[in-house]
């Protein structure tokens, strides 16, 4: 494990009870196609799961699962052992209670790295994020949105990005860079199943500027509304509340 | 070291002592500077090297350094307590028997990740090379080269790669990806000691077939010719083999 070649979900626990199961484990087994590891013991992961969150009232499940030991070089070994790593970790302080009065955030000068092959896992080379979660130490600014190397927005360091252009929720693909965060599943398809379009497309920092509102989600926050980018303001009020609060319900629930 | 949050150093060990020691430790104190790691003790690194290498005649010492403990999320800690893990290998089999002989080398599918604020650095975030590796089992080939996302060449999976167009040397810049290897250093400032124009340019993979010679570098193996390129056959002749051979014996010097 010298070369982060392995995959991790990072899973919200509300009574008990790991949220949004089938999503996480989806995107791991997933992931693991991707990255030629043998697929994960569905039922067996679900089980310790299950186990190490009970009694837990909230609270947060790290899950790490790496390709095994494997020699000096890069290759890795022709029948690997998967290891599986079970951690519990509390709950971030508040990280729900700016649902309603919205987030600071900034921008990082670090880019997100651009790769084809990697994009949308949650895999374990998340040096990138590391080093752009460093250019910060004020506990005001929540969070930092992060571009590709192009300049076109990936999301933020933990966390996908939205912008609400009024009428559409627009997103950023992730088929170059970034993660396919499981809230931002939810979000996507909650957003269609409510007639509201849903687009993944490129962004870059002039378009949100110009837009009515940006929110960010992750599996531990749920949903961030975004009240403040560097020196730009947004009218919270312009978001779909309806739709957000929908998706922060949903994203606490076992799905 | 959930992330792949450090560095490593991968250096080959003749008599007992670490070859080319002076680099290896520069490089990896630079980076550490680009990582915003504190810098390693060198003096203290210098006689663990030398303590665990002693008695060994030929092999490999592996230096991983990282960053430490870290909480859950990618916040880095704010007082760092770097690890240093040392480990020996033997030698790989006949790193340098295929000196005269030439490698064949084919090309890989998987991308180098692009990303300026990690490119040079010999960090541990190398799942690109993992995925690109696992593409061939077959152990005629030496190594495989990889193209960043927008097609230009970065480089072997684990070694740098110079085109001898019959006057000049020509290899991959590291500013977008790749690793700035020791003995690419070190090939680059023997090179141009001798009169030997090196230039650090972008090479596609057109460039390799018009070449009149490809080779190799690692701190390992040393220098590779290339035979054979997928279905291109090189002339071996035509290569700079004054200064090839300077650079494997350098390469084996304690520097």
């Amino acid at each position: 494990m010298h070369y982060g070649d392995g995959l991790f979900e990072t899973i919200r626990v509300r009574a008990g009870r790991p949220c949004q199961w089938r999503r996480h484990l989806e995107r791991l087994n997933w992931g693991a196609g991707r990255l030629g590891m043998p697929l994960v013991d569905s039922d067996r992961l679900a089980d310790e799961s299950l186990a190490i969150s009970q009694g837990l009232d909230d609270g947060v499940l790290k899950i790490i699962l790496t390709r095994g030991s494997g020699g000096r070089g890069y290759r890795p070994p022709l029948a690997p052992a998967p290891r599986r790593i079970l951690i519990l970790y509390p709950l971030p302080q508040d990280p729900g209670a700016t649902f309603e009065s919205g987030v600071l955030v900034r921008y990082c000068r670090t880019p997100a790295s651009l790769n084809p092959a990697l994009a949308g896992i949650k895999h374990l080379n998340r040096l990138d994020s590391v080093l752009a979660r460093r250019e910060w130490d004020d506990p005001r600014i929540a969070e930092g949105l992060m571009l590709d190397p192009s300049g076109r927005l990936v999301g933020g360091t933990m966390s996908n990005l939205f912008l609400w252009d009024g009428e559409r929720l627009l997103t950023p693909g992730v088929e170059g860079a970034g993660i396919a965060g499981t809230t931002r599943g939810l979000m996507i398809e909650t957003a269609r199943s409510r007639g509201v379009v849903c687009v993944e497309t490129n962004i870059e920092p002039p378009d949100l500027k110009r837009a009515e509102g940006l929110f960010l989600t992750n599996a531990v926050a749920g949903v961030w509304p975004v009240r403040q980018l560097e020196d730009h303001a947004f009218d919270l009020g312009r978001l779909p509340w309806d739709l957000l609060a929908a998706v922060r319900q949903a994203a606490r629930t076992s799905g």
